[in-house]
């Protein structure tokens, strides 16, 4: 039997799941997508993504994809998924693509958002889409870090520590800060500051230790020239704390 | 003992919760806040609020009060209570008022924010936050029937059937709809409206009940004009659907 690969471009609010990876005794994307995949095609289905996304993660372009001998029209798989799926999780499109298409190492690049919201106190409706930050940001310190962190370089300072990879090194080909207005708490007029991250391929809490030590520097703690020595002590205490995985989304992945 | 009398102003995330008013068996805004004032004073608590949100409706400013024989200054019950809260709600601030004053009795006007994203399909991360409608909608066609709402008129065609109140005439002082861009899922640039709307008071599911009649007019299927029938009418079921409690914000309480 001929198998079709049948590839999926999924939007996810992270904080209904305990990230993308099946595990014991917790909701996550994979094991929700799979049982309504199993449930519309009747076949035992494996679905790999891009890349993991970690508790709390959301997607607004995460790639999958799936063998099924199924004779499923498309348009069927999006309506059929997006109707047995929760509400937490929508299919965007659902293409057929080369049998040897393989979501996760066929990626090119991948893109990231982070959002920062500026406010001293509590936002109970931007809680798990944003990271609150209580102090302003001098833009020009972060977008100094960025300027450093471009381009190929070992980033494991800003490895989760305890990851074991074949190599630490990748290349960020684009990084941009971007300040605008979030009317989501309109009466309050909220500054927030959107920060792009493209790159070849990202380690483990790469983006979230980045951001991290960009805040620090937006608060005046570090200086963005420190970039260069922290990348080169090759050493996670150096580049300071993780920001948290509310703030983060899986933008884009590229082909 | 002189009791003193605290007006708090809270935002929260209607998701989280079952309404304001306190219910057996269901997790309400009143119920959590008043279990963080008692933590907080050690005295028996009973918070009134400007009027019930139902479940799913979210708060930017709404405004309750509370008596209380403690000395504890007003920045106290601001962090106070932030931290004995959940993430869901936030005390935006606490003022010490006259001892007559009352949040219900007392609000002249009140005003609500309705909104509406346009989309064909599902968008996890806006699904608690704004209804999604999968047509384009004509905003003249909206806006006429704001000109046929706004001020006095018996609004027993717009209110939850069943209900029962002394008076159902209110005065709708402004309605105004606003197109603007949604940028949570910003890869697809969305259309967003919001309908502000402000009267002396409001019965029950009156908000929900005019952005239903006016998306309905907004796909074409009704008239502008079709509001004046309507209202003479002061039948419920001329009025068509009740929009759903996920898009509507108590927006501002005016004494």
């Amino acid at each position: 039997m001929i198998l079709r690969n049948i590839k999926l471009t999924i939007t996810y609010d992270g904080s209904a799941f305990h990230g993308w990876q099946t595990q014991a005794n917790a909701r996550t994307v994979q094991e929700t997508m799979e049982a309504a995949l199993e449930k519309m095609t009747g076949e035992d289905i494996n679905l790999t993504a891009s890349g993991r996304t970690d508790a709390g993660v959301h997607a607004l372009g995460q790639v999958a994809n799936f063998k099924t001998g199924r004779n499923i029209p498309l348009r069927g798989f999006e309506r059929g998924l997006n109707s047995l799926l929760p509400p937490e999780i929508a299919v965007i499109s659902a293409r057929e693509v080369s049998p040897d298409f393989h979501s996760r190492t066929w990626a090119r690049e991948k893109e990231y958002l982070y959002r920062i919201v500026l406010f001293n106190g509590k936002l109970p409706l931007l809680n798990q889409r944003a990271w609150i930050v209580r102090n302003r940001l001098r833009l020009g310190a972060m977008a100094g870090c960025a300027a450093f962190l471009k381009g190929k370089h070992d980033f494991t300072s800003f490895m989760a520590s305890g990851s074991s990879v074949k190599t630490t090194t990748r290349t960020i080909t684009g990084l941009e800060i971007e300040k605008t207005r979030n009317r989501e708490y309109e009466p309050m007029d909220l500054d927030e500051i959107r920060i792009r991250i493209r790159a070849d391929g990202f380690l483990r809490y790469m983006v979230r230790n980045i951001v991290g030590f960009m805040v620090e520097a937006g608060l005046g703690k570090r200086e963005p020239s420190e970039v260069e020595e922290v990348l080169s002590s090759r050493d996670r205490s150096q580049a300071g704390p993780c920001a948290p995985a509310r703030g983060l989304y899986l933008y884009r992945v590229f082909y």
